[in-house]
């Protein structure tokens, strides 16, 4: 079985890891979202690919969900003493030797496709993991200008998320260099040519949105054969990780599973889903989701543990097979 | 007193320490060898001017008289996982953080000389430490190609040493950019602007040597009105530590404390030396220094304490007024 993924940091590599405990023996492509992506001090830094390399690889802390295992911090202190900015953003050595790796090759001419295959060969990776793009896109966000009253400017993402929680207004997220984009090499293939494609709870805007938005990915999931189904971030009111509600707020979009929904849009009219699973508290959205024409399903959503999040993957899968037509 | 002293790595910090001890009022100017730099991974790395920096800013290993003390080493476990080369140099976490600012400055657009003026400011550093030049210039080493019988081949200077211990033979040394490099501001009044210049006990090939070969500083030596004193880094027949005998015998020299006298020359005759320190052991070739035009004294040379080493310096300075014109 071939399964298609397009997948954001934390929220897509748990359900990653579940989807792979429900079919160990599927053939999975997961396209990942570079529009997180940053240089810090020359070093590119990939932090969704990252995060789905650690954490199928092994390498990813639990209790961060982010970064490595049994990570150190000795550079991010040396910087500092250098007095050298950034400080908001953590760094840590073993996580280094990634980005030197990384920056590396890319400065000798290597895609960032190839790049990511090449990492990816240390860490004997499950799946295969596709950048969205070789080319750069980079998610801005527009917030108050704390330096002039009235005033707005724009702040990369990171800057939004890790340095500022986001807890400032988002007015506004631009992808920076999405529309001249390209979709990396063996991504639309990936798309047209599996049996399922799965939009994980990741970020319906900033992740999975950025992916979509990519010219030649919305039409390659609005066209492909497979049925594609997604799972809802949002549970309640708020997202099950992350800042999601603040950046759909930011795209008029309410936080709730049947809003988001109708945010990704149904096939048959335009969109990108045949079937929307929302969590089981949220089955009184299921008939409003139905009505916007993708066929919906309430299941547990909390990812608390890998059982818990193999039983959604599978439901996913049903769900696919159901609305397979 | 404004001193100005040519330095390579280890000798040259040593003997530097010792001047600081002897003369803690002193105005100094040292002028570091950058030939020995190197980019790995896509950092730059400036061994002498680091060594001289974390010795003189209280960061070096005592221990091993490179890189840092309480250093780790994370990246370079990481950088082996990935099957990232050279494998063979020894970058630390604490180092891979130095290298980080200096590599993004750079390509920023600073100077090597502003560069290593920001990094000193962390350190504190009790001298004005300078780059040779801030133009490309590269020790490389021509030894025997293993792959090629009767072949030889150039190979970067830490190639040479740090991976193959010097332990193969040195046909030609190579100073590769040098004859288009040019003295890095202040290089040259730092020259004619002191009172004493000294060559300490580095490497006469691969140090001082390299530092001299950048168009006018040799001829900036020459006419300087300050007297120039240098201090043997052989003793016996062997250097006081490195490889100074192997890149000596390259460029035709014994490894003697008057071989490298005459190898520097007399500023009478052409050179840059008015005065040589030679270790007591070596009192018997005070004859022939003496002979070639040059002042010259035996004093023991051993750097194995500050004690000793600042009694050198002292002695270094003590010759400089005796042969004051």
């Amino acid at each position: 079985m071939r399964l298609t993924v397009l997948a954001g940091g934390i929220g897509g590599s748990t359900f990653l890891r579940g989807l792979l405990t429900a079919r160990p023996d599927a053939e999975i492509t997961v396209i990942g979202n570079t529009a997180d992506d940053i240089t810090l001090f020359g070093l590119r830094v990939c932090p969704d690919l990252d995060t789905v390399m650690y954490t199928l690889g092994g390498g990813i802390s639990k209790e961060r969900g982010w970064g490595r295992e049994d990570e150190s911090w000795v550079i991010k202190e040396e910087l500092a003493a250098y007095k050298m900015e950034p400080t908001w953003f953590g760094l840590g050595d073993r996580d280094v030797a990634t980005h030197l790796v990384r920056t590396q090759m890319l400065d000798a001419g290597y895609s960032l496709t190839a790049v990511t295959e090449a990492l990816c060969t240390r860490w004997d990776l499950p799946v295969r993991l596709l950048p969205m793009s070789d080319d750069r896109v980079e998610t801005h966000v527009v917030t108050d200008d704390p330096d002039q009253p009235g005033g707005r400017k724009a702040i990369h993402f990171q800057e939004y998320w890790v340095r500022l929680h986001a807890e400032v207004p988002a007015h506004q997220i631009v992808a920076v260099g999405q529309e001249k984009a390209k979709p990396a090499p063996g991504v639309l293939d990936a798309i047209a040519d599996c049996d399922v494609l799965l939009l994980p709870p990741s970020n319906p805007v900033v992740s999975v949105g950025t992916i979509l938005g990519v010219p030649g990915i919305r039409d390659a999931v609005r066209e492909t054969a497979a049925p594609v189904i997604g799972l809802s971030p949002i549970i309640g009111t708020g997202p099950v990780r992350g800042m999601a509600d603040k950046v759909l707020a930011a795209v008029g979009v309410e936080s709730t599973a049947a809003a988001v929904a109708e945010y990704y849009g149904s096939r048959a009219s335009g969109g990108v889903l045949d079937g929307w699973l929302v969590d089981t508290s949220d089955a009184i959205q299921l008939h409003s989701i139905v009505a916007a024409g993708i066929h919906a399903q309430a299941v547990p959503l909390w990812m608390t543990d890998e059982t818990t999040t193999a039983a959604m993957a599978d439901a996913a899968l049903n769900l696919a097979e159901a609305v397979r037509r």
